[in-house]
């Protein structure tokens, strides 16, 4: 008998390796005609109130299997200037070869950050993120616009600034009008704002799940107890920064949070459709078949059977169930407890056993 | 702010839920014209020395993502029988059904065992076990083979019964000119027979890696340190038992134990193509390229520079790595230090970027 | 540079070992003057409807870190008979043995089956089991209690038996004023029955909280989702069965859960008091005064600031967390939502810091 | 029957919680007469080449468990000058107020950072970081002697500056005899230097296990597949810098990187005794008796058997297992394959049983 076995004594091998970071892939469908990119569009360095370099942003999205982030230094908040002089366009100029050797798309932005109305406003696709730094908030968002900046109503339902939730304002209504913003988190940090979700739906706001990282985010995600950060799902025709820039005009996205996925039913449709297939029928009784259904992403569901909800159906990552139909009609609706097209409204989907 | 909030409060909900297993589906792709069956061969319960009734068979090969399975309690050996008569083929009768319901291919089977030489065999697609035992061991793979077994030489250097290392006996010869038996085990339970593998090769054997497990599939995999079990991948043209027999007797296996591949290098070549992709070259330099390396397999690979043997380039599962190749010559051999050709051999592949 | 290398070939080392089973420890402290027992009251074999050889639960129960349990198959019902023939008193007769050689205590149980009223009960320390089978369900209690046995009203509430919740109804009266059970399931398998909880204090029945498994405990466990099995812990003065009955008579118990322990006020202060314990106080300020809270053990608990609710503190195992008191009155009372002195009180305990 | 039931709107409570940083307590026993603490005293930050605030050290070291660390960014390299001026004495200023708050001694450390010979030496308990800096090394390490300061060799393999392995040169002598160090590193980083333990044992030099880090710690521990940073056990009679200080100088550390542990026998001695544990005699035959052994630390033990080393014993954290000796003499010599005395030598323990 020859035995594996692994020593200690083994371990003391006089190799020189060179330890590589690794890319954890983040195991998501693609849809029909797009890409799923996993995207963060909100996050901090040294450069304003956030703790590491600008390349550690880098790193951490391209272990962590991101496609896209933006950095967004606060424009008017610079709590290390004593130490650090404040420089706004310095995140993305030493970010930006760390991202291009990682073939990592980097989207320069800032954050306009002011109280509420109308509160925190990213900017991405800016040029100059000096120029844009203006005590009148109008006309620091109207600079961004100027840039080509594509803008982002952030965490509209944070606790300092909307105690009693989010509120959709005049501030609000004059920005929307002006078109000042196109996009509205409904997912920050680790809060989410349900009416955000259905502002999105309604005024036809491009949903975003963003994760405002200050800390390393391995720090943030053990101390909130999340698996993952936010990420904003995008639905690009390619992996560029302006594909990112065409589907999120077209509001081609959906946020994650935890299990969570939230946005417009189309997209919500589409993602669970290209996650779980149902197989052909087997194991038919008189009056039943058997069915199995495989979920092969790393996003879980639960599934609950539309007329009796006492019946639920976890479906893990990358992982099957079996399923009992009746034998007369082997189809059943199911309400995806993990899915929201609105603030109160899941996701429907019947099961049906492939043909 | 709404923040998200786990309650033990919140898990007192009164709902009848229906607790069902879950499949973990082993994720491993399948070849060009083949699909990816994930078997084990040899297995017992407590109608020989084993510790769980048969159906458990079936449910634990069931959420371990397997695809067939046989039972093969001895012949020869039943030491419960002070309390559970003997009775040959109730383990495959008792469990048939549950397998049947779950989807899961059950071959019919039973192991002949005898001291060294011979040693042990499994009969895979015997009709009646009991008309099998016989004291004499030709006799009883005659009868397994006038049935229609497929026979596998099990463990062949089990410390047991070859202290010192696994011998091709002239009784082994006999039995191999007679072909009473098509198959041997390279792996048995935790045990890794090199010269079995090199056989397997010269001899044209079919590979076999099985599990041989006594007690509840967890508790041996806890006991050993062991991920999975012990599998044979048989790459068969459809998912039918028959399927099965047809991938045998044409030696298209490879075993799988821990990290570990071995076989025959045809099929090495292919699953190593079939799971790991190249990206196209990016971010190039005057002298370098990047490119990505990703595998979506469960199997991790470890890659040694041909060249360069300190250079090693661990590339887990469901994960990428970067390498910068030399832009003049963007091509390099690594061997493949967890896939073995044969019991010194690695497989060596080429990376190149993706055109 | 020497560098620390784990390496595939390093692996297939010529070495013979023996794998041992290794059991985890269950961090849980002792009370003063009273071992922690974790212990199992209730489980199947083949004997009955289990799906193991009675071997196994030993094994099982030895590397989950328990102390002791009873094998309890069903008297009324063996559906394996067809194959195995029935044998009250084999499951302990055959795991006997092996629960010496493992240092646990294996007590003699077996398991009263009846419809409701009055529905299942336990006897432990029995002497024989077969005797005790009698259709007529009080003489069966009664013939147990004269072998001298402890007797427990099983899952009172389980749906298939107690569909609208658990009722105390007359037939329980009638043997509960005969004293032919002593102790009531609070927790069985995955099920949660509040009403034993309160009837276990007002009528001072002794709190249980046992597994009922059938299958291999691992694969229960996956099934269910759970960390651990449901396990009763006794606080008895030695490790020995007649200790075990003696805490059980006295109502030394609390029930265990998931992260849920319930059970009488005074056994779950104590065993908070044993795992958590406060730091001096330091790094003062005007206001405030820092302590650490430290909790040593497998239990986590969860903190519930009693004057605002809001505030919660996660206090896993094995960890610490800060907590900033009020420099005049450093003190705070917690609710310990994980812990149930009834089934709507939370045990409330008061921190303050070390002196 | 009422399930616990886990859902997914149940999360949707609208509570405001303050998540809070949890401290993973590293389980390690104090030995008599000294507390075990948990040290790093070689790490950087933003102010030399490191990607973290100072701060980020500190809140990284609470939740790992550390007791002490020490802050020694290089005074001769500091590539962010372009956007952040130097400042040798900021990252401790920066730091204090976060560790005083956090109960964890931080100690004002530097790096001097020279080529080969002599390499890089850490200078703890400095006063002036600033005035340490100095073209010539004997300079540097003097000024530091005179504020104090506890001089440590860093990384005496270090590929880089020792491509053929640690030497000991002329430099080095000189330094030794001029008391200008104290201490040498064993392990930095996830490299280990054999020479250097032979060194500190034949030298009398204090072992030092360091990490020096420079980006998060959690993307270094991912990155080099290790579960923990590498800590020197500082065996300190209180838990203060003034007691670490002592304790350094009185050469009570080890050195713990991955699952080794290594320093001078007597400390390797009682940590073992401390961690392990043997039961009472139980379950004896005419021939053998079993023990069971626990350990209920954080750190596994392998234990080899001296007089057949092909048995090993896995011992790991929080675990028992089942040891069987003769009951003529029940004791067993074991070599502990993972704690070294010396480059080449194991521990050696006797295992008896308690009485």
């Amino acid at each position: 008998m020859k035995k594996l076995f692994f020593t200690v004594l083994g371990l003391f091998l006089l190799v020189t390796t060179f330890a590589q970071p690794v890319r954890k892939e983040v195991v998501l469908p693609n849809l029909p005609g797009y890409e799923t990119l996993k995207c963060d569009f909100h996050m901090h360095t040294v450069f304003s109130d956030g703790s590491v370099w600008p390349t550690v942003r880098v790193e951490e999205a391209w272990v962590e299997g991101l496609d896209a982030i933006s950095i967004t230094d606060h424009l008017e908040y610079t709590p290390k200037k004593e130490y650090l002089p404040v420089n706004h366009n310095a995140p993305y100029a030493i970010a930006q070869r760390a991202a291009e050797q990682a073939g990592l798309i980097l989207i320069k932005g800032t954050e306009v950050t002011k109280s509420m109305p109308p509160g925190h406003f990213n900017a991405l696709f800016v040029k100059d993120a000096e120029k844009i730094f203006n005590t009148d908030y109008k006309a620091a968002l109207r600079e961004a616009k100027n840039q080509g900046a594509y803008i982002i109503w952030n965490h509209p339902g944070w606790i300092a600034q909307a105690p009693n939730g989010a509120k959709w304002m005049d501030a609000h209504q004059e920005l929307y009008e002006e078109k000042l913003f196109s996009a509205i988190e409904v997912v920050n940090h680790n809060e989410w704002y349900p009416e955000a979700l259905d502002w999105a739906i309604s005024k036809n706001l491009t949903v975003m799940s963003n994760s405002d990282v200050h800390d390393p985010v391995p720090a943030y995600l053990a101390r909130e107890g999340m698996a993952h950060r936010p990420i904003t799902l995008v639905f690009a025709k390619e992996r560029t920064a302006e594909a990112i820039r065409e589907a999120l005009e077209a509001g081609r996205t959906l946020g994650w949070l935890n299990d969570l996925v939230f946005g417009k039913e189309e997209w919500l449709t589409q993602l669970f459709s290209a996650c779980v297939t149902t197989s052909k029928p087997f194991s038919s009784s008189d009056k039943n078949i058997n069915v199995k259904l495989t979920n092969l992403s790393d996003l879980p569901f639960e599934l609950i059977n539309k007329e009796k909800e006492s019946q639920v159906v976890q479906l893990p990552a990358h992982s099957s169930v079996m399923l009992t139909l009746p034998k007369e009609a082997p189809a059943r609706v199911y309400k995806v407890k993990n899915l929201f097209s609105g603030s109160a409204s899941n996701l429907e989907v019947t099961i049906r056993p492939a043909k």
